[in-house]
């Protein structure tokens, strides 16, 4: 009786481990879109939401964080159990991370409205909503325990860092085009890198839904498009292109 | 004599742990330092020796974590034991973060060095001097338990962030100036943004031995000197002050 009764509680410890997870997600799913949004519509009204928003998504860090640490140190759990600890854990700092990126992206929004208009815009939104399925996919893998799933998720970054490496290209050439396009491309350059970097941390924790369930590392490196290291443009091509 | 021999056998292994970190931590410390020497010098055999180094990094990261899990499962460590360990596993992927940021940084040493140098590129190695001396000092109040070394550090990460502010506008003026300067200007946007997202990692790591020591999680906003978000810099400023 009072053995069962340790064992009910522990999950549902665990449950609501999970679902501040979740809760987390949908928050960071939210925050993305909203920033984008936001630098599209030129809303301050929205970045400065954005910004506001990204408390609760530090707070719950902060309870995902005091209850695994509570969790480890009253229940000293072991095997698929500990893993789900230490993975809501794991969790819980990239979507933190994923919150910042998507409230710097924000930040820029007052910036780039005192600035002229810039074409690339359309592509950050494309790059914007592809990521954002790519989350919703992680999470729901997360939550059903979909390992295949998390690997779909997975496989699909390298879509994003494509779009990132053309972006990335397609930026200075405007800036090349024109002086004026400079700073709105300079800011929409660290806003299409924090969205691959969104997209990096969502290759994370379909990563860890892997070694949560199977207690194994997943093997053999992730397919990467993203190129834009080691990428040059010069303006003489561009007059080359245009003549 | 059995419970003193476990008792024994766990302090090994948590020296073994707070080794690792060590390791861990000069190899991060020599990433930065040959990455930013890589794209000042102009030397792709230097890059290309940081971006292979990189794996190592990435090796001990894996072993700290595999470690922690161990200890976890077996030891069931509690209170300030317990902290130890999970600070451990944070400050690895703290590290592991940074390595990743000065190995893009040597990734782009190759495009650099088939571009015109800019003039900004003492800035970024003044910068990243400034870093290293605050990871070195992070690593020492890890390895000594010294919290209030910790907080030293921690609170000059506000003149990386200040640094990077005054060097990205410093970097779109010079594309301004000459659409020449673009490409190779925009790389080094991201090399700062990256010296200055290691910055915020040290800072994690100071935040991680005060609540190792402490127990308490660090109280108040650190001091941010990085407002770059919000910079506008337009070519009529430029003309006004050439003029």
């Amino acid at each position: 009786m009072s053995d069962s009764h340790i064992v009910s509680s522990f999950d549902d410890e665990l449950d609501g481990l999970r679902s501040a997870i979740s809760r987390m997600g949908g928050l960071v799913e939210a925050q993305l879109a909203n920033s984008i949004q936001a630098i599209a519509k030129r809303d301050d009204a929205l970045a400065t939401q954005c910004v506001e928003a990204d408390k609760a998504i530090d707070d719950l860090e902060d309870q995902v964080e005091a209850l695994t640490l509570r969790m480890l140190a009253l229940r000293q759990p072991v095997a698929h159990d500990l893993r789900q600890i230490l993975s809501a854990l794991k969790i819980s700092h990239d979507l933190e991370r994923m919150g910042d990126y998507a409230t710097n992206v924000a930040k820029r929004a007052s910036a780039l409205s005192q600035l002229p208009e810039v074409g690339p815009i359309n592509g950050i939104a494309r790059m914007g909503r592809l990521t954002h399925r790519i989350i919703t996919d992680v999470l729901d893998a997360y939550t059903q325990r979909d390992v295949e799933r998390a690997m779909v998720a997975w496989q699909r970054d390298e879509e994003i860092d494509q779009m990132y490496t053309s972006l990335f290209r397609e930026l200075l050439t405007y800036m090349m085009e024109d002086p004026r396009n400079i700073t709105a491309c300079a800011h929409l350059l660290f806003v299409a890198k924090n969205i691959e970097r969104i997209g990096d941390h969502a290759t994370n924790i379909a990563e860890t839904v892997y070694f949560e369930e199977t207690g194994r590392r997943l093997e053999g490196n992730r397919p990467k498009g993203d190129n834009s290291s080691f990428a040059v443009v010069k303006p003489e091509e561009l007059s080359e292109e245009s003549s």
